[in-house]
């Protein structure tokens, strides 16, 4: 970690810095935010504070404003022109018990950290540990990441970078750390994360240069099963953009068109 | 809160003790007990520490130890003789990103607080807020709780005591903070937990009373539709104890003799 603000402080002693009955602790009662900082600048901001704020109303946390948040992003940037920021909102420190007491403070954590390497074209592999299904919690970047943790510590090889993830149903929902894109014939499909998942920034921005681009998207439940029928697979992530995958035990894909152009309006966009 | 131990040390700031990157923070990657303390004891130490190591063991933590935990639990509880004790465990602080390092030392937070009074007989509610399904997290108390958190948001009156949650699929699996019992006939019936919920620690000791007192208990999935046929329906939780459930919209129930013996039994016990 570069540096922290801790509700607009900056903090000295990361390591006692948080109330031991903050409910972001407690009961996982929070959201997060993991931003790319490119050429002095966050990428897809707006973006990502929108989906906090449809968070925190979905959560009936008080959104702190857009204004206290990019001055703390502002801050703890600095001089930096690369890392990644990452942003923590909790409910803040309560009373013992579920029950949030009404309009207390929300907990706000910024801290920026080095820039991550990504290949651009990767092998994944299947997890078993499944995504339950929660539509009052789906969408939203919460807290409560048990699943994504034991998913990823299904394996170790450094050579595999992602994990596919099923939901309770068998759905294939997501990587552990990404969302899932499809290529069939010229179309875009992408699971439509009605029970669960995370609305991924970079998701959102794929789906939107698709179709400026006139390649059509279609949101819709995926199955195992597509992955059959697709020319191309790739997963997107705010922080490592667009990558290939090319392998997935018997499945092979190239790195398709489709594929790289979305990469490049991508990049030409930054 | 009355005192706080954080691994082991006397916390003299608890509103500045956890560190900004700590996995139960991030993730809500860790586990709790909340323990009664009465009569200068903790009732049921053993179970709870029991079920505390079968979740690190489920999530892969490092248990630290029986003999740790029950000193700092000692330290914490001091010469009071009644209140409640609350233990939470995480995977300790980490770099971003799901996948934990393994082998880092978990984080260990023991707090003490005021006693709570208890109604022995109790309304309800149904809550909107469903529990989702992940068989590889039922029964452990993790700190993923946000459905217990969004149910008791749901209301405000102190007359209700607590709220009855469906899984995804419509099954009456717990309360927000308790486990349900219901009698048939003179049989009881809890439900399996076989998919969500939280193996609790009373819900154990009252299935074990009852097979002393020859009373057959069923662990199977209920229904909302068995409340119809229920002659008396009861909760449980370490820190209430039984609590006779009277009133639930259109149901009512007598505070039937079962619940009350069941009731004297445990107290009996301690």
């Amino acid at each position: 970690m570069l540096s922290v603000l801790v509700n607009g402080q900056e903090c000295k002693d990361p390591a006692h810095a948080v109330a031991v009955h903050d409910r972001g602790l407690a009961y996982g009662d929070g959201l997060f935010e993991t931003m790319l900082l490119a050429w002095g600048k966050v990428r897809f901001l707006d973006a990502h504070l929108r989906r906090l704020a449809q968070g925190c109303s979905k959560l009936g946390i008080d959104y702190p404003g857009d204004d206290v948040l990019r001055a703390e992003i502002d801050r703890v940037c600095g001089s930096r022109s690369a890392g990644v920021v990452k942003l923590v909102l909790t409910r803040g420190a309560g009373a013992r018990g579920y029950r949030p007491a009404p309009g207390a403070p929300c907990t706000r954590i910024v801290s920026l950290h080095e820039p991550v390497e990504s290949p651009s074209s990767i092998r994944v592999r299947w997890c078993r540990m499944r995504l339950s299904r929660n539509a009052a919690l789906a969408g939203i970047k919460h807290l409560n990441r048990l699943e994504q943790v034991l998913a990823q510590s299904e394996w170790q090889d450094p050579e595999v970078e992602e994990g596919f993830m099923l939901d309770s149903e068998g759905e294939l929902v997501c990587g552990t750390a990404s969302n899932i894109f499809i290529v069939r014939g010229h179309e875009l499909i992408t699971h439509d994360l009605r029970y669960c998942g995370v609305r991924g920034i970079m998701r959102g921005e794929v789906i939107r240069i698709a179709t400026e681009l006139g390649i059509p998207v279609r949101e819709e439940p995926l199955w195992p099963e597509d992955l059959e029928t697709a020319t191309e697979v790739f997963v997107t992530n705010a922080i490592r953009g667009i990558r290939s995958v090319t392998a997935l035990e018997q499945f092979t894909w190239p790195c398709g068109h489709i594929t790289q152009s979305l990469r490049e309006a991508v990049d030409r966009d930054a």
